[in-house]
């Protein structure tokens, strides 16, 4: 056994655990290395209480192990959940995950963008919603719900398939004539796709419908008047209604409350993203269930994609049903 | 006006900014500097596209401008909200944040103890419930509702005035005879507190109380029986409800309807976090405020501080009562 009261060195590591110095590396930068030399050399780091020396590493390797996140906040319960799993995801892999919190502001989203290429951090993983981002296709970027370009990788929940199945579901249901709600950026994204979706669902089903769009920075309160212009005596137009996100159907469910119509028996609701929030138990409303696990997993996976210019340009995953209290199911 | 096509050095910032190297190595380090002199900096470093080389920066200045935060998740809102302000409190600051979800595991917590000493991140923000994990006093570490011991500081709401504030307004309301209702570890922390404090409030006013303490990892119905067992002839034992957080509000209250016991006319009911949660839009329920912008603050102002141990170890920052339908106020 070695003593040393020096710091010791990555090749001090190496002899001590019988393997070569290419090994030790690998183990330390988190390279695929047989199980059996990780253990031996991560007992060696630990023996010898070997530090690594982050910055000549990174000068070295030319790495970080970090990846930046951004996003809007992480108070929205969709986004503390996204958040919640890419960095676990990230974790899993020996990354580092670097959070900002953007406000949907441009310039902290480009002051990122800056650090990628001062080599600060490795990538980028995104939910932007400027419609100005400029993001080369030599910026590891995977982007989250909008497309940036052929070279950027997009992923996202298939927010079509959603809507349609939104819709379908409540013509199944009984629903004949029913509402569409969204308050949010008309930029083209991919969560708008709901909408398309809800509309050819309503089509295909034979059931008429009406939308309420209502833009970023209105009040929401205009849902409640659109509901109260769609009410009379008693009774409300609509048998259904199908809200772009769960927290547009938690405001909607208040409304209805408010104008004592009854859910799920006089109008049957349904919402977006699936997010338990508040809690392990249960969803706010019936809704369709974003696959926010699969979407961090995709995400973390395209950024250690060497080349990404070769990758699918958009990548949309899965989405299902989940009744939760607010239909008749 | 110089023209260079090489890559730009601190150097040509300096002269091309009419000021000295030490007023740009400032600027780029976050230091404090005269606001004319930081403009003249940064638009000479805009005009020249100087890129500053982190690692080399990292190296000289043993400094990475990168705090980790390390919290359970942030799916729970609470959580959300409180690495949302951090992270937009670190930022103004010029500082990154590395964000890690612990899921509570303490290896993760150590390794990020480990990147302190190694000099990858500046110091941690954590919050812990690891009874187990030793932090030396060497190391940049400011605690959230838990104390680690007398020279790490701990920042926190003030719990047991919060408990008292909720008794007390109970109290006011009409209440004689209240529960408490908590689920959590019993380890020893701030929050648990709010205990203390409501015990305090319901003695002072007069009020006779009872608990219902269950264990990390029971079950939360276990809420639904103790309630069903304070239910009897159409009628619920108690008249108040203090819930130790909100998202124990929102499960008690899902109990109360099924248990047909109206809020707050029969029961009224008081929680904790005070986090609005779903949306902007008003709180679950009437609750006590914790001041979470200001706990995001006090950290960040506290993991600056050069010489932590002359530091108070617990601040205890002052909470609020707001209203928020599920009491007669």
């Amino acid at each position: 056994m070695r003593k040393k009261n020096s710091n010791p060195t990555m090749k001090d590591v190496a002899l001590e655990a019988g393997v070569a110095l290419g090994t030790v590396s690998k183990v330390i930068n988190g390279l695929p290395v047989g199980e059996e030399y990780r253990q031996k050399v991560e007992s060696a780091i630990k023996k010898l209480n070997y530090q690594v020396n982050s910055y000549a590493q990174g000068l070295k390797a030319n790495r970080t192990n970090t990846i930046a996140l951004l996003v809007p906040n992480t108070i929205n319960p969709f986004f503390g959940n996204l958040v919640n799993c890419i960095t676990v995801a990230l974790s899993k892999r020996h990354y580092h995950t670097l959070l900002c919190c953007t406000d949907y502001r441009q310039d902290l989203e480009n002051k990122y963008i800056a650090m990628v290429k001062r080599k600060q951090v490795d990538g980028i993983i995104g939910l932007t919603y400027n419609p100005n981002l400029r993001v080369d296709e030599n910026t590891p970027f995977v982007s989250i719900d909008r497309c940036l370009g052929p070279t950027i990788p997009c992923i996202s929940s298939d927010n079509f398939a959603g809507g349609q199945i939104a819709a379908e579901k409540l013509a199944s249901l009984g629903c004949r004539h029913v509402a569409f709600m969204r308050i949010g950026s008309s930029l083209t994204n991919e969560p708008n796709k709901r909408k398309s979706g809800f509309e050819n669902g309503c089509m295909i089903s034979g059931m008429t419908y009406e939308n309420c769009l209502l833009e970023d920075g209105t009040s929401m309160e205009d849902f409640y008047r659109f509901l109260q212009e769609h009410y009379s005596g008693g009774k409300l137009a609509f048998d259904g209604i199908f809200c772009a996100t769960d927290t547009t159907a938690y405001y909607i469910l208040q409304c209805l409350r408010l104008l004592n119509v009854k859910v799920p028996e006089e109008v049957q609701v349904i919402g977006f993203d699936g997010v338990r929030i508040l809690s392990e138990f249960g969803f706010v409303c019936s809704t369709i269930v974003q696959p926010v696990e699969d979407i961090a997993e995709m995400c973390v996976e395209m950024i250690h994609q060497e080349n990404m210019s070769t990758k699918p340009p958009l990548i949309c995953l899965p989405v299902h049903y989940e009744p939760g209290g607010t239909t008749r199911d």
